[in-house]
């Protein structure tokens, strides 16, 4: 089963900066309320899983910046899972503009971690939710790292 | 004729400090994303009005914390036109929780200035935007200040 | 005795907005940075009294913009204890650029409240914090509220 | 010749999330704040190649999370060129906490453009400012990319 969650970001004037767009440092901001969405829409909340006591920090960020954006308009990230391990998860991110044009794609690597920050095995300790990603992976993509 | 426009905002992660809930500085991006809104839904945006060649600065920022927003909630600002000028337009803000508490109160006062920065006087250059604006306000302010 | 600290801020490219000058909403977080600055300055830091268990949230912020702020500037906020109670505090600031004239002025009133949110005497549970603001503040403002 | 800036940041309390560190997003502000020094450092300031007409918009972005910094804390943001030709530049950065610790690398490309947004070669039209960045460049990397 492969999914897809798109999610409206209507464009902020604080977000722009004097290049009279929206500044880089705001799409780490947004595929971060994407994510948001896609593990509701996913059937668990990020708040429910803090509150399970699952962190799930940035490692690694990646973003390549196509176009812009600009305020006023209203765009869509769409995120999908792109890799899962018992130790990691990794989302990708495509925001569109409102004719559909991908003006950035990124990528987020998170480590899953107890509220002491240290790794914990996400398959052993919280299978059901190791599972629902494994099901929102794409098809081409469901084997999951070791 | 009464206005009062509702803005749902989603509350990000990035909007959390190490207290455990939303800055105090977000506020004021809330309220400005709820402007946004208010003027789509007057009939004329604030990208359009930029592109008149009208800008509309803040000049004075209040606001009142009574309660607290967290992640994982969703919050609906409400924004009304409190008082209108030729010169400035003052705006009020109640931010409610999702049991309808009133968590924060505020209000935003602007200028009516050209891409100079100068006042310019609303009414006259831009009747039509002044009447818009007039016309959002509530009875018992309908009355604009000189 | 008097104290006014004096915290330098380099404008960042972020904080800009598509106006070309610092975003309306930024200022409260410089405030937020002269305010911890002023507090290491007298003696005790905002962590240390995190630790302590005593929490400052902000329950009002006002804000009057006289000029703006821009890319490649170094501003200056100055900041005052104005008003001091066992139970609430007041800063006032003043935010100068680099030709000394006023750009902004603001105050924010915070609560002295525990890690549970509630009030707590200041004055009967860390009176030495209370001295030492009360020390900070201006010699005509030196009559604390009751 | 090489050059390596650093850049003293005192974090900001508004920086953090409720994960109690500095949020994932702040980072990328803080480089270009670096950024910003460096090129000062370097002897043409980031405010005066936009007044001559010279855009250096981020085309890529990418962040490895180590550690994290703290309210309280001052990091330090090592800075340098690392590579460069007539169409780009790449930064890399190293975020170091209070012990010299690495909690964060990155990199940043730019690309050369004009006011229009076009890329415009650095080396014909700006040659000094070619120069200048060439000669900040490490040792080991000085053969810039064609």
């Amino acid at each position: 089963m492969k999914m897809k969650s798109y999610t409206e970001i209507v464009v902020r004037y604080a977000e722009t900066d004097q290049m009279g767009v929206v500044h880089h440092a705001v799409y780490p901001v947004w595929f971060e309320a994407a994510r948001t969405d896609f593990s509701a829409k996913m059937g668990i909340t990020y708040p429910q899983m803090e509150e399970m006591g699952i962190m799930l920090p940035v490692v690694e960020l990646q973003v390549h910046y196509l176009g812009s954006a600009r305020y006023g308009e209203t765009v869509q990230v769409e995120t999908c899972v792109q890799r899962l391990t018992s130790a990691r998860v990794e989302f990708a991110y495509r925001v569109l503009d409102q004719q559909q044009r991908v003006i950035t794609t990124g990528k987020t690597v998170h480590a899953w971690v107890g509220k002491d920050m240290r790794p914990m095995g996400l398959r052993k300790h919280f299978p059901q939710i190791y599972e629902k990603m494994l099901e929102a992976m794409e098809p081409e993509s469901q084997q999951p790292g070791k």
